[in-house]
């Protein structure tokens, strides 16, 4: 089935604009963590729209919320989705662009008389920022049978409350099952959180895959000295082993090139006295990649050069794996349908991968999956700066709109 | 006058003992912060050594306390000295060493029936450590005349007490005048706080001057980005820049060499998370160098590299200046008798700088003066371990006896 359906901009915007206030913070942003009071008046908004689109609601045992729309036949739906909690200090793009965008491709089908061939679904999944409950995607990841419910309902907050607890608090413990869902596609629309799609000045992002993410913790032991008395081939400095390390793996990166990035975020130095070589450095290391052989690569040089740069310096270096994630690769085919829809509605796009954890990753184990990024103002993310515009929202939906509906044909 | 008179090695080691209760820690160490219960208990002791030997004491305002014995003649003494007070977890050789040391050489003297030319002196300066008040060394530099007495007696300690009122406390504020000093020479006996004697197998350090001294803190500030979704060439990170600047602090000491050190002992990133770009960094680095010419180049190419590495990474960065002492080379006379001294007594010399300061640079100022290292194990200072070997002590005490001896004919 072919059609020129466009979404209605203006009504996906009021919608983002009314989710906002579950949650508002004063400077603007949104503070709406997991089964929070503030989710609940967000998960009520989002279900009372979703009943208004006559949608049928099952909410799973870990809060996890889908709607599905009926097509012409049985069978697994195509899902679109997302999520709608937040960061503490977030915005009000992340995750609930591309649940009310389902909602509004949904409306916009609905307007134009157009029933699919089969079902549509709209799904918000449980805590996927993690900044409440850990870990984070908890909701994805007890859907696709990725982890046993009982382990998620245990997990406790950072503010102690035990998540199980939450969910019957704000009514959202829901009664139906979880087993490996049965879904035909699934569909995400998201804001990007960098800055590339605006800096190359592209409309829409044909996500490849999520960035396998590795993250490594060093303790370098030197020795503490006098910064005064201590020749400089006498030291044992822990710092300066660091710092090459941080140097290194800005090389490493660049090197490797294509989508390697190498983080050095976190760097403590003990005693971290102006006078004083410093005994001890804890730095991060934050590796990421697609290629699963690249960023495998990366580790490996990574920990040969820690281990030389620490052994010339007379350092020990103790090494710890603090998250290992492999990449997970989208639907190439879908990948492919992204980048032609967007082009046929005259949006630039642009392939390239996501370097943060989405729920899509989780549902890419049971279904072929695929994203679809819109531009990020300033590449700036868990933020109450976050921002995208109007039409750059539209434009995401459009293609959401789009392919949606070609995938439940 | 000639003598091969040797000091009691024993004596001296029994008042390091004794002087080391006044302050004991229970690990072993010593906390004699400067004008505490502790330090008067301290001076209590040494005075009364003092004037057991029969010298005349004199306590000035700021609580400096000079013992002299007389000579043959009338005129400026050959003084020898350094101080008493302790950092928190100090040891019992730092400062109390050379002030010991000084009253072993006038009882060795007086056993043996030696009455000098010139007079001598042994003293010690409050506050020589700057633990608990600030400037450092404010005792020699009141006693040379480079810091108005008010303002040391103004200084607030880190617990909040005021030195001239805790002078008055423990008994200390002295009715002897403050004014430009007439003294002939100054020789303070000192343990090395750093590992170069140790190291190399010298048990003397014929000590050329004190290292000047330039502390700068420099503050990066980049943006805070999402490590997984901001390419590298987009990055502003700070962290990478005060790494690159850490590594360069090395390689720079090396080229210049000779004495130079560098030194990157605190740095602290903000928001210093694993998978964020870090926004900040305030980084000191620490250069010394006996020659300020090359002192000064090394702070023109820190700076010109600061400069240019920050701004390939557009990151913005702000230099303040903590500190800055220009050298204070010692009397190159002094330093030659000093190595031909300890040759004459078959001990190994080195001549090496003094990282560190002391009591000695001020003296520098208002007459001939030096310094005379002995070793201490594993270079370690400053720290309740700190140990030289009781042969080692008499040695440089030998050196002492032998240089003050001659300066006083």
């Amino acid at each position: 089935m072919r059609h020129n359906l466009r979404v209605n901009g203006a009504r996906l915007l009021s919608r983002l604009d009314r989710l906002a206030e579950a949650g508002a913070r004063p400077d603007g942003g949104v503070d709406r963590l997991a089964l929070t009071e503030a989710d609940k008046q967000g998960r009520d908004l989002v279900v009372g729209w979703m009943r208004s689109l006559g949608l049928e609601v099952a909410i799973d045992a870990i809060g996890n919320v889908v709607g599905v729309r009926r097509g012409r036949d049985e069978g697994a739906p195509v899902m679109m989705g997302s999520h709608i909690d937040t960061v503490r200090t977030g915005g009000r793009y992340d995750g609930a662009l591309g649940v009310l965008a389902g909602l509004e491709v949904i409306e916009s089908l609905a307007e134009a008389g157009v029933v699919t061939r089969r079902p549509l679904a709209v799904a918000f999944f449980t805590n996927e920022e993690g900044a409440r409950f850990q870990p984070d995607m908890f909701g994805s990841l007890v859907y696709t049978g990725a982890l046993p419910l009982d382990q998620a309902l245990a997990a406790v907050g950072v503010d102690g409350a035990v998540a199980g607890e939450e969910l019957k608090r704000i009514g959202y413990a829901g009664a139906a099952p979880v087993s490996r869902p049965n879904v035909h596609a699934y569909v995400e629309l998201h804001v990007e959180q960098g800055p590339t799609l605006e800096a190359e000045g592209y409309e829409i992002g044909a996500v490849e895959g999520v960035q396998g993410i590795s993250w490594t913790e060093l303790t370098l032991t030197g020795q503490s000295n006098h910064a005064g008395t201590t020749p400089m081939r006498m030291r044992r400095d822990a710092a300066y082993v660091a710092a090459e390390i941080v140097a290194f793996a800005r090389r490493l990166a660049n090197e490797i090139g294509g989508d390697q990035v190498a983080t050095v975020g976190a760097l403590t130095l003990t005693p971290n006295l102006v006078n004083v070589v410093a005994e001890r450095a804890v730095m991060t290391v934050d590796l990421r990649n697609t290629d699963n052989a690249r960023l495998k690569e990366a580790e490996r040089r990574l920990h040969a050069f820690a281990s030389q740069i620490a052994a010339a310096e007379q350092v020990t270096a103790h090494s710890r794996e603090l998250a290992r994630f492999d990449p997970v690769p989208f639907a190439p085919h879908l990948v492919e349908r992204v980048e032609r829809i967007a082009r046929e509605l005259d949006l630039t796009v642009k392939r390239l991968p996501s370097g943060a954890g989405h729920d899509a990753q989780m549902l890419a184990a049971v279904c072929p999956a695929c994203m679809i990024f819109v531009p990020s103002a300033g590449g700036v993310s868990h933020n109450v700066e976050e921002y995208t515009a109007p039409e750059q929202c539209a434009a995401g939906a459009d293609v959401l709109l789009r392919l949606v509906t070609e995938l439940a044909e």
